[in-house]
C-alpha cells in the first residue's frame, strides 16, 4: 500500500520520517478514497477522479511529519483526519482554479471542468471543501477546525488578491508576498499546525516552519514558470504571464530593466510572446535573486525549528525543506 | 436597529418570536457585516455587497426561533454565531449559483459575477464558505460544526444532482425530492438544529421540522416558477425550464399529459416558449397537486413539533411554517 503514496519526489522523505510514516500516508489515501466514495455515484465520479489523480501529497506528508510518531490511537486518528482534510481543501482549490483558468489537464488527466463543465466542477470543489470540514470535525478538536477554516479563508482571499492584481505589472513586492502567503504558505502552515496539534507539540514553531517553506515553494514555482523547461513543469514557460499573473521574477526584473515595468501584459497573447518576455526577465538575473530569497526562507525555516523536537522529526522536516529547494534544480 | 432586519415577509414572525428576537437578529446582521469588513477591502467590496443586499434572513430567523430565549451570554453567543454562519453558507451558494447561471441580478442588485467576473465571484463564494466555519468555530462547539459541514456537503451534492439531471424530463419523483432535500431542506434543518443546540433543547424534533418546511419551501418555489406572476417572483415564468431544471410541476404534469414527458427541454429557448410550456403544465392541474404536497409537509411539520416546547417558541415556529405556505398565495 505504501507504494500508492510514494511519489518519486517524496519517496526519500517518506523513508526518513520513520517506519510509521508509510502506513499513515496509506491510511490517509484510504480516507481520501472513502471520502469520495461514500457520497453517491456523482461525487465518486467527479471528486473521486480528482483525488485519484494523485499529486505529491506534500501537505498530508507535512501533517504526518509534524505530528511525529503517534503515541496512541486517538493521536493517529487525528493525524489521518488532518492529513485527509488538508488534501481535500487543496484539491478543492485546484478544482476551482481549473474552472477559472479553463484548464484542460491537471496531473496529466482531464480536469473536472474539461470533463463535466463549469457547473459540475464548481459544485465538486464546494463539496470537497465541505468534506474537508466533515472529515476534521469527526475528530472533535475545535482548535483543528479553527486552523483549517482560517487557512481556507486565506486561500480564497489569496485568489481574490490574485484576480484583483491581474495584468498590473506594477504590483508591489509586498502585495506579491502577501498573495503567496495567502494562496500557498498558509496551507503549508496549517498542515504543520494540524500535525503539531495531533502530535501534542507546540504549534507556533512548526507553523512558522510551514509558512516559510510554503512561501519558498511558491516563489520557486513562480521561478519555474519563467525558467521552464516545459518537460519538467508540464507547462509552457510564461503561463503565468499569459494569465496576467505578475510574480517575483518580473517584479525583480522590472527594477533592473525599466521597460519591463511598462509592458502591457494584455498584449502578451501567444506562447512565443510569453517565451520572449521570459527571456528578457532571465537576462536581468532576476531568477537568481528570486531563488536567493527562497533559499534564505528555507534556511531560516530549518534554523528556527523548535529546539525540543525529537531528532527523527527534525531530520524529516529538514529534508522536506531541502526538497522544496530541490524542485528547482 | 431591528428595522434593518424586518423584511416585510418576516416582520410578523419577528414580533411573534418574543422581545429578544429583534435584538438577536440585529446582532446577527452586525456579525455578518463585520465578517465581510474584517478581511480587507476586496472581501468588503465583494462579499460585503452580497451580504448587504439583504434577503429575508429566513435561515438566521429559524436559528433564533429554534433557540428560544437565551438563558445566558454563552447561549446568546452561540445563537449569533450560528445565525451568521448559516447565512454565510447560504450566501456562498447564491454567489456560486449566480456564477453558474450567469445571473445579472440578485435581490435587485448586480450579482458579484456581473460586477466582477467569474473568478472573483468563485473566490468570493469560497471565502464566504470559509468565513462561515470560522464564525461557528469561534464558539468551540464541535457538534455545531458537524451540523454545518454536513449541510454544506449536502448543498454541493444537491447542486451536482441538479446539474446531472438537467434537461432530463423523465427524472423520477424520488430523485427530485432528494435534490430538494439536499439543495434546500438540509440547510433549514441545520438552522433549526443549530438553534436547538444553542438553546439546549433536543435537536431531532426541531431538525425534522426544519427539513419539512424547507422541502415545502422548495416545492412552492418551484410552483411559483411555473405560476408566476413575474412581479411577485422577480423572474420570468419558466426560468427553471429554460435552465433545464425539471421540478415537481412538470413531473406531475407529465403523468397527466403524456406528451409533456417527451418534450425536448433543449428546444425551449425563449421566454415565450417557456411561458407556453408553463401554461400546458398549469392546464393539467399539476400546480394544485404540488401545492397540496407542500401543504401536507407544513401540516406535518407543525403537528410533530416536540411536545415539550415552550408556547412562545412553538407559536413562532408555527408562524414560520405558515409563512412558507403564504409565500405561495
Amino acid at each position: 500500500m505504501a507504494g500508492a503514496t510514494a511519489h518519486p519526489e517524496t519517496a526519500e522523505l517518506v523513508r526518513a520520517g520513520g517506519a510509521h510514516v508509510p502506513g499513515l500516508l496509506s491510511a490517509i489515501e484510504e480516507r481520501l478514497r472513502a471520502s469520495a466514495d461514500g457520497h453517491g455515484p456523482l461525487l465518486a465520479e467527479q471528486a473521486g477522479l480528482t483525488i485519484a489523480a494523485g499529486g505529491k501529497r506534500l501537505r498530508p506528508l507535512l501533517v504526518v511529519l509534524s505530528a511525529g510518531r503517534p503515541t496512541d490511537p486517538r493521536a493517529a486518528d487525528a493525524v489521518l483526519r488532518a492529513g485527509a482534510a488538508i488534501e481535500l481543501v487543496h484539491s478543492a482549490t485546484l478544482v476551482h482554479d481549473d474552472v477559472l483558468d479553463g484548464a484542460a489537464l491537471r496531473r496529466g488527466r482531464a480536469t473536472v471542468v474539461a470533463r463535466s463543465g463549469r457547473a459540475m466542477a464548481t459544485a465538486t470543489g464546494d463539496l470537497l471543501f465541505a468534506r474537508a470540514f466533515e472529515e476534521l470535525t469527526g475528530g472533535g478538536e475545535p482548535e483543528a477546525i479553527k486552523v483549517l477554516s482560517r487557512a481556507s479563508s486565506a486561500l480564497a482571499r489569496g485568489e481574490l488578491l490574485q484576480r484583483a492584481d491581474a495584468w498590473n505589472p506594477a504590483v508591489p513586492l509586498e502585495r506579491y508576498l502577501r498573495r503567496c502567503e495567502l494562496k500557498t504558505a498558509v496551507l503549508f502552515e496549517a498542515a504543520c499546525e494540524l500535525g503539531a496539534l495531533a502530535g501534542g507539540v507546540s504549534r507556533a514553531g512548526l507553523g512558522t516552519f510551514g509558512r516559510r517553506i510554503g512561501l519558498a515553494f511558491q516563489i520557486l514555482d513562480d521561478v519555474l514558470d519563467v525558467s521552464g523547461p516545459q518537460e519538467r513543469t508540464g507547462k509552457q514557460p510564461g503561463a503565468d504571464l499569459l494569465d496576467g499573473t505578475v510574480t517575483l521574477p518580473l517584479i525583480v526584473a522590472r527594477e533592473r530593466d525599466g521597460e519591463l515595468g511598462r509592458v502591457d501584459l494584455r498584449s502578451i497573447a501567444t506562447a512565443e510572446q510569453a517565451a520572449r518576455l521570459c527571456e528578457r526577465i532571465v537576462a536581468t538575473g532576476a531568477l537568481d535573486a528570486a531563488r536567493e530569497r527562497a533559499l534564505t526562507l528555507v534556511a531560516e525555516a530549518k534554523a528556527d525549528l523548535p529546539t525540543g523536537l525529537d531528532p527523527e522529526r527534525r531530520t524529516a522536516l529538514e529534508l522536506v525543506a531541502d526538497g522544496v529547494v530541490r524542485r528547482y534544480s
